[in-house]
């Protein structure tokens, strides 16, 4: 199985933890390589123009990792030469972006997901699967945290242009963790976003906030800054509160707190089966297409809805 | 000083909890009494009037704790006789009722206030001291909680009518978190709540999550529920976060967190000075009129966002 990876500027390391799971996969080509992608992947081929790598290599699967606005393209190219995809997130920066790949896939349909490695940690893996098993009844109320440390930022972030926006660029795994704990069928979103006081950054948003509707009375938030202190004891605070008929469920610091009838517990967190980049290459993704497709309309409609200050309506919304 | 009672429905008790700490004051009259009320006032003059009672004993000051769709008419009734108001939250059910509030305090100026207590617990109050302080420079991000326990709740929590809504009710709590820690000059409010699978309860919303532009590029948002399981620890699970420029701090079951440049540290709660009627009854609340008006209307705007299903836009809203 041939793999070939376009930039390096986010996820794209997940290939490499899990490439020995997957027989006979290697590196076979790279594009847009930093330094670090080179030695890494021990210098395979490289090419200047992705396209190239993609017509020359013919890989089974491209890690699209370069600048974020030409995600979408990059997706486009490999999905119309029939490769499979494996994107950073946000797989596109606008609506008719995002609607173009829905297109190509319809003529060209090959497995895509974006990278969304928080449904591989342990801890929010096992909080799911005890929501599963009804451990708290019926999921009513859904909330998520992605705060970031700033640090330094490369001038790219400054301008929505390059960005796209902290809603698609955090959210997109804040809202992946609301979709993971079944608030994944989105009626509406409004948005908050904001620019003040972001320490010279320019365009980029410092701080969102994001509540939907959802299908079944469900209502989900996420909450994404870039507030945390540079000297907190984690790069990112990532947390899950999931409220439901017979319990509530929480992850804070990757340790789980389950209340229910039985009182409050802690959970201790179980190992993950598999990866997210070999389970993707073995055909069996925990995150499908169609919630990638999902989860891209979801940040692209929320950071709308900030942008404007209204309530935006999911198309395929129905209760 | 003359204490008047109305109704015993909600915090009522907070004037006995304070009151020897205001020379000579006495419970002069109570109307609508339970008879925990009578027994626990010791059976002061009882009314079945509660107009009668602000004629007969004119009460320097009247804590109004009776049906809550007649808060604001008691309130009126009390103002326009020059008797000061320490209310159960919310003050009044609807905007037109909270517009005649404001309009009569215009003309007979009297201290009124709700009752939200939560500014004196040692936790909230030391963290907002700390923010005060500069602890996490300016604040850019409030986030509030408010998980009940649903419990056995009386008929009149199952009509829009005498209820009011979730959000007035337990958002009061909530926002005025947000209020307490800088979120306090509200441009625009989106709110959502639902009452699906709220346990027989019919217009009762089991849950709601409300997001608030700020003046000074401050986000703020509060998260409402009534699934706090029956067998958690305690009755409510009250929090607030704050990130700012400099740092996060967090209160969580009583326990303050404070990260900044100095790292995660827990802080101590440092006892309260006075106590929330008490320091009404003196003159030194640590809430004001107008916040309180403030406060009810975030409540009422709030709620009229989450039923249509539209931003609401704060009258006064000026940046």
């Amino acid at each position: 199985m041939k793999i070939g990876i376009i930039g390096g500027r986010g996820h794209w390391g997940t290939v490499l933890q899990s490439l020995p799971q997957v027989p006979g996969a290697v590196i076979a080509g790279i594009s847009e390589a930093t330094d670090q992608l080179r030695s890494l992947t021990g210098n395979p081929p490289e090419f200047s123009d992705y396209r190239e790598m993609l017509e020359r290599i013919r890989p089974d699967i491209v890690c699209v990792d370069g600048w974020f606005h030409q995600h979408a393209e990059m997706c486009l190219e490999a999905i119309k030469r029939d490769i499979a995809v494996y994107c950073e997130k946000p797989i596109a920066l606008t609506l008719p972006e995002l609607a173009a790949i829905r297109q190509a896939l319809q003529e060209h349909p090959v497995p895509l997901i974006s990278i969304t490695p928080l449904r591989y940690e342990p801890a929010f893996a096992t909080a799911r699967q005890l929501v599963a098993e009804g451990a708290i009844g019926k999921v009513k109320l859904v909330r998520s945290q992605k705060s970031y440390k700033l640090g330094q930022r490369a001038d790219f972030y400054r301008r929505r242009e390059t960005y796209g926006g902290t809603i698609p660029w955090v959210g997109s795994h804040g809202i992946d963790l609301l979709m993971l704990f079944g608030a994944d069928k989105f009626l509406s979103v409004t948005a908050m976003h904001d620019c003040s006081d972001n320490f010279g950054l320019g365009e980029m948003e410092i701080t969102a906030q994001c509540i939907f509707r959802c299908a079944g009375g469900i209502l989900a938030s996420t909450s994404l800054d870039f507030l945390r202190p540079a000297a907190a004891p984690t790069h990112g605070d990532d947390r899950v509160r999931v409220a439901g008929t017979s319990g509530v469920i929480e992850v804070i610091a990757g340790e789980i707190t389950l209340i229910n009838a039985e009182g409050e517990q802690k959970i201790t967190p179980q190992p993950v089966n598999g990866a997210i980049f070999s389970d993707f290459a073995l055909g069996k993704s925990r995150i499908s297409t169609e919630e990638t497709l999902t989860l891209t309309e979801a940040c692209l409609l929320a950071r709308e809805s900030a942008d404007s200050g209204q309530t935006k309506y999911f198309p395929a919304a129905q209760e």
